[in-house]
């Protein structure tokens, strides 16, 4: 006999259902079950004395063990949930539960030891059925516009992008380490013609990072985009798709967003975009806020906040993209401007109070990555290998990436990362 | 101005392309070049008195350098390509390409060295356009029947599956190790009431294999179903998906698979499904194959060949399904048949004379899986943290995983799984 699923039961009808128990009261000569699946409750009425064989299995079961139940659907217009029970004929109880060891209660620390069972709570649950939609929304939009999907290494043998803060990984008789991002390989994507990549894969970052936006492994969408002319082609690009997927997850996720008392606010206009010097200077004149001067040259968290508050006001968007940032505080594969070496066609996309992406145009040109790198006070033959996708020709080029944990918490207000990850990486956090 | 893809020039326009040079006939009095992006080639003329800035900027120009054209495009009868010419007002060298390190007499492992200019070559980029079609058509099958799509950590500080070969990351001041695969976070989702799962995610296996069909890293198609009855139900899940994937694929990837020479044989019935003691039977009888020693509980290549030749012939099929295989050759995880412990619920799916996945019901019941690890001669201790996964309450559940790389050279006929990779990792090969 072929499942139903608790959302098609209709009265009359002899079916096999599974699920959990999900709340059990037991009196004296009848037992109230409540059975739920991923998607509908419904009530389990056992007569007792008419049903010793199935009262006696029942004995004693915990809520969240499961049960395979064959019987019928009556109408019972007094049973709220639906105005149906099942009377069953028989019951198999295929997992026995033991007293779950967390409760509302709990510590974060306890319930991330159990996250399996904290993933039970159906609002901690629809985070990643939303999330699901997201990911196949954004997809969708690059498939559609022919882009191609490249799953690039997470071990590689050489230095990555130049930062100390990566994992080291033992790789039979030598050292290896985890990418920090797939930045390399996408712009080598470039380098071989593909004109246009994406990939949604996992991020390493050996940080000691404990804030509510860091993980050490988390996954990000990258893109790369060929023949662009400056910045804005790759901004361009992810506005597009994020109204997009905004469109689609509004539509898609109406129960799912209800049920997790979110509204998205769907963007009416164009993405703000505001240079870093004249973000400092909206941040003074709008909310009399100077940014820390050990964030000068880039914006801190209460800037990114307030920058945020500022677009939703002034134009009516909850993102707001701040170009232009010096040439100090961004890697030195980002391409300059032309005519001032000390400014870059980096950009870093706010949304809701916090950075979800970095961005910007390639520096695709040799000899000024070397130079970048002596600028930098770095030597240029340690990047040769990655110099060298560029020397036997590489187009202009430029693309962004996008941390999808970040996005997601932001878009259903969740207070921090962990919500939106599946199982949690951080400094002290590799298990389960 | 805005580029123009070279696809869709029209005679009459002034335009701005930009693309690759392709090949150049450098004359006397006039230059021909042919400037190509990733759709498509065009003519560019240079009538060198007329335009001798032009000509000198382009004087010992290499293939592959990319260019910006601004130019008219005009109707040329005589011009094989497309009967039309661009004559350029302006032209901007984006990058100048060095003489390339390889060409076709390179060995495998100098292309692998420079993989990104051999990845130039349109049937090997088209391999990845193709899969970029595989892998959306998977998800859109999941995603339309509702799986939650899970991205599942790659770095665990437990044991993993038991198995011995994997790799060590140092993890600031102790051990973890990357995951063979989502199996057991795949299981943990099941626990959690996600009811059905997918992930296409990277994989690592520190084995020394050196075979056309091993990496050590690789990604992978993980799914994962609760509430299944027996190995029949993953079976089922994976047959409908992969029907869905090869229709969708012979439709929209035409062209790239004319360009390929490869022709798609859609399934028209069932996949057959075989025990393994009835794939011994049907070796020996149709070919007179006796499988080797050290293979006995499992088949060897040679046999997954023949299979695959006989299924073709009797069922009309690529795939066969090779179910029932024995408990001695599958991991504890894997559920035994009630009647027989000896054989379990796992199972093979062969696909043009290769393995591409192992699948199978899982054992959910934390005192038969401890007894299975004994069985195995582990110690259930080691394998708590698993076991606790199903301590309070879990379904009945099983899934399947199907190597991509594996599933996209078979597709396409290629005959080592690193032509399906982008960027192969081996024992030996951890660059670019």
């Amino acid at each position: 006999m072929k499942r139903t699923h608790l959302s098609k039961l209709k009265p009359g009808k002899t079916v096999m259902v599974q699920g959990w128990v999900d709340t059990i009261r037991d009196q004296k000569s009848i037992m109230f079950l409540v059975l739920r699946d991923r998607e509908a409750k419904v009530q389990v009425t056992i007569l007792k004395n008419k049903m010793p064989e199935i009262a006696e299995k029942l004995e004693g079961i915990l809520t969240d063990s499961t049960l395979k139940i064959i019987g019928k659907v009556v109408a019972a217009p007094q049973v709220k949930l639906g105005g149906i029970e099942i009377i069953p004929a028989s019951v198999e109880v295929t997992s026995s539960a033991k007293v779950a060891p967390i409760d509302e209660k709990s510590s974060v620390d306890l319930l991330m030891d159990y996250r399996w069972i904290d993933l039970r709570d159906e609002n901690k649950r629809a985070v990643f059925q939303v999330q699901t939609e997201i990911l196949a929304a954004m997809r969708d939009y690059f498939v559609k516009n022919k882009f191609i999907e490249i799953m690039t290494p997470k071990i590689t043998g050489q230095g990555t992008e130049g930062g100390a803060e990566v994992f080291e990984v033992k790789y039979y008789d030598r050292k290896a380490y985890l990418t920090q991002s797939p930045q390399l390989f996408k712009q080598m994507a470039i380098s071989s013609g593909f004109e246009k990549v994406f990939e949604i894969g996992a991020c390493y970052r050996a940080e000691k990072s404990y804030t509510s936006r860091h993980a050490t492994e988390f996954f990000a969408l990258d893109v790369e985009l060929g023949f662009v002319e400056d910045g804005h082609c790759p901004m361009n690009c992810e506005e597009e798709m994020l109204k997009y997927v905004l469109g689609r997850v509004a539509k898609n996720c109406k129960g799912l967003l209800e049920q997790l008392g979110v509204e998205i606010h769907l963007p009416t206009g164009p993405f703000p975009r505001v240079t870093l010097l004249d973000s400092y200077k909206l941040l003074e004149d709008e909310r009399g806020y100077i940014v820390s001067k050990a964030a000068k040259g880039d914006l801190d968290p209460e800037a990114e906040r307030l920058l945020c508050e500022i677009s939703r006001e002034k134009w009516n968007s909850d993102f707001i993209f701040i170009t232009n940032f010096p040439s100090s505080a961004r890697p030195f594969y980002v391409m300059r401007l032309n005519d001032n070496q000390k400014i870059t066609q980096g950009f870093d996309l706010l949304y809701k109070g916090v950075e979800i992406t970095s961005g910007g145009q390639r520096e695709h040109r040799p000899d000024h990555l070397r130079a970048n790198l002596v600028d930098k006070g770095m030597n240029p033959d340690d990047m040769q290998f990655y110099i060298d996708f560029f020397e036997y020709g590489c187009p202009p080029h430029g693309g962004f990436a996008l941390g999808i944990a970040r996005f997601v918490a932001r878009m259903l207000d969740l207070p921090n990362v962990r919500e939106s990850t599946f199982l949690f990486r951080g400094p002290d956090r590799i298990s389960p």
